[in-house]
């Protein structure tokens, strides 16, 4: 393993020229104008890729940007197979005036590298392409199978990788997920960042509820008193999806919720998290959730319910005194393993109809959703990437759950069934989607060897 | 008084003359390029009234539109004044092709006057002059004084004459307040209509709160579930403000409310109301209000608070899984006598800050509002009007409280601390506002006997 940790340490230089090349790509995936720059950023790294030593690399155009395929699969049918996934089309620039350097001519400063989409996820999924070529270059194989699919529209819908999947998923067949496109964890001080594992995205379940009293908007004074206003009575039946503990009334919803263990729970209170520093952030006094839950915990390992949006009656300025016909509310659950969203919605759904009273009429639209992933912790593929970070960067590794949904992710787990492992390499500080955004040096030459000391640690 | 009855009975065909000739001006008070019209209007119903035999007939054209007042005083000190107000402006006339015939030429038919707000107010507002008129012409004189005052943008406003009576109170000093501009009770059924007298007017209290949580709209996976929502926790605050028995939960709410006596919920109860055709009307399967209440003294002698807007987040289509920084909600608060606006919209204030939870901030604006009016059904001037409806018509009357407000009369209340009665001539199937207005020939004529029945009565 040692000759391969050299060989990466040898050629950071040439590392680092390549990526530089391939940041250059106006690879703009949100306007149309850049398709050209998409296809020439494709070429670019499907050579790369083939001069890496991937074989059979390929693209695949019929569904929109392409997406690049490649595999090395000599390793045998003993060995598990690794799909990495990642993406090299990026967000517009504007506003440019803020750059400090032009957004596509990749500028070196205080140990970053300044351009679009360095940490999102150019630089980040370029580590796995470096360590696979030294690992190839050095010891002429591989210790297991690796495939790659990397997409050009992530930022703009991802349409083609989901088409993808759903008609060809046996091309992408996997043991296991790997994906390099989040953060280390920092607790909102990049002093504190520490080498992250995320194995558990939060699902989602949206609708949009409608209630319909009078025919016809009418005069306060004229009917007030007398009816059901059906503002007022939304209010009061949102009111009643929360109980006084912060727990979600709607009934069965927590039947398939896994509780947080105790090693996840001591894993999360060891996060360098200051409660203090979040609340100034955000400007609020107190925070507030379930009972019975840490911040954290809340925010990434239990389920919710959000009102989004609200409106209903007159909403310019000044004063209506109308009683209105209608009021609506956008609603989203974030939802955790094993819930399941289209349960969770037909529960919803039972739930208002049965909260709403005989003065009103309810209807619901809009119903979507994607379910929760986790891998656990005691999986092979998580056991494996933290000694690799932990040997590549020196530090200690965390695990982290996210709040939020990544349905790319969601999609790999369901259609795949392999277990997916995020393998951030980025800092808070990368100010992805935003002016000058930026990837740490030691970031991006760790992140390869990390990923070198990953395959090798797997094929174990 | 017979001769006087009498005179009005033979001067039929002129009084509906000169009522055609009165709607054929185009005073239409909302739109600048009827100046003209208004004022040739304004001039007629002057020398009209001059040649009524009414005195000291003037303009006053400093605050807007000429207001139309005349005196006639000669009944004595110990004689009480009555104050009888209208208005000769008009609604515009829009959409013009649902018209049958020509919005400003009267046409007769069906025993009913069409044009341009023959009921809404000229129609009825000439009743009065023409009560005036025949018991000057028969007797010489009148039982009272009398005073007019008659605006000319009620229908855009009115700004002219609460300027005026908060300048020139003195003017108009009265002791009872007359006001034909209402309409005749049927329960949603012309058929059913009788004449009426309206007493009591619910006064209204408004508010604009605002929630605010974080300071920005923060994503619904990354935070949710560990901070408040402020729209679900301004629906849940909104939740509060009523009990399971549909009361007000502010506290000192009720204290200064005037219970319905029996006499008045009997008159209630005795009105030709149905609850099935109420529904059916606003397409609801059920009403719903404070318990122990009727529908009509829910929406006429009780207080209420309605939710008249509300507006957070995410309103567009589609779905945005945001927390949102704010959310806000308009409320009005119907009041009945003797609550006072400015002590309800404290006792609101107060409550809604002892409700807001520390995780949110509450901001409140746009407070205004009118106080209730109440006439006692013991007051002489009901009295009176009671009998000269009953004789006038020969059915019987019934005594009404409105659920909205009209603010003009609130200040007469206040600024005069004169009594008001409304004795309303229209009727539901007037179309007032809208195309093919009309007004019943028995009703005017009927009026005009009323009036001049109203005046001996109070006279004696």
């Amino acid at each position: 393993m040692q000759n391969i940790l050299n060989f990466i340490e040898a050629n950071k230089d040439n590392h680092l020229s390549q990526l530089i090349e391939f940041l250059k790509f106006k690879s703009i995936s949100t306007n149309p104008e850049f398709k050209e720059d998409i296809k020439n950023c494709a070429n670019w790294l499907s050579e790369n890729m083939k001069l890496a030593g991937l074989e059979n690399v390929k693209q695949f155009s019929e569904y929109g940007n392409p997406l690049i395929y490649a595999e090395w699969l000599r390793a045998g049918e003993n060995k598990p197979t690794v799909l990495f996934y990642g993406h090299y089309d990026v967000q517009p620039v504007d506003p440019i005036e803020l750059w400090n350097s032009p957004p596509f001519e990749p500028t070196i400063k205080d140990g970053k590298i300044f351009a679009r989409v360095t940490a999102d996820d150019k630089g980040q999924v370029f580590t796995h392409i470096k360590a696979v070529e030294a690992y190839l270059k050095t010891n002429g194989n591989l210790p297991i199978n690796v495939k790659f699919i990397i997409e050009g529209e992530e930022e703009s819908g991802g349409e083609a990788i989901e088409e993808f999947i759903h008609k060809h998923s046996e091309i992408i067949s996997c043991d296991y997920v790997m994906i390099s496109d989040t953060e280390w964890y920092d607790g909102g001080n990049v002093k504190n960042a520490q080498p992250s594992i995320c194995y558990s995205l939060r699902g989602i379940a949206v609708a949009e509820i409608t209630l319909t009293g009078p025919n016809r908007d009418l005069h306060s004074g004229t009917y007030g008193g007398a009816i059901d206003n059906p503002i007022n009575t939304l209010c009061w039946m949102i009111a009643q999806l929360h109980d006084k503990y912060g727990r979600i009334t709607i009934p069965h919803f927590y039947d398939d919720v896994i509780e947080l263990n105790d090693q996840e729970r001591t894993n999360i209170s060891n996060l360098p998290f200051n409660l203090e520093d979040y609340k100034e952030d955000l400007k609020i006094n107190e925070v507030n959730g379930e009972i019975g839950y840490s911040t954290i915990e809340r925010a990434t390992a239990r389920p919710t319910l959000d009102i989004n949006g609200i409106y209903g009656g007159y909403i310019e300025k000044g004063h209506k005194s109308i009683i209105p016909s209608q009021a609506s509310a956008k609603i989203s659950m974030r939802i955790v393993a094993n819930q399941d969203f289209k349960k969770i919605i037909e529960l919803f759904k039972v739930h208002l109809q049965n909260l709403t009273p005989p003065t009103m009429k309810l209807s619901i639209k809009g119903e979507q959703g994607g379910n929760p992933v986790i891998t656990s912790l005691d999986s092979k593929a998580i056991k494996a990437c933290t000694l690799a970070l932990k040997n590549a960067f020196d530090k200690e590794v965390v695990y982290m759950r996210e709040g939020g949904s990544i349905p790319i992710v969601e999609l790999f787990q369901s259609k795949l069934n392999a277990p997916a492992v995020m393998m951030g390499l980025g800092l808070s500080t990368d100010n992805i989607h935003s002016p000058n955004e930026n990837f740490s040096l030691r970031n991006f030459f760790g992140g390869i060897k990390a990923s070198a000391l990953f395959l090798d640690e797997i094929g174990k």
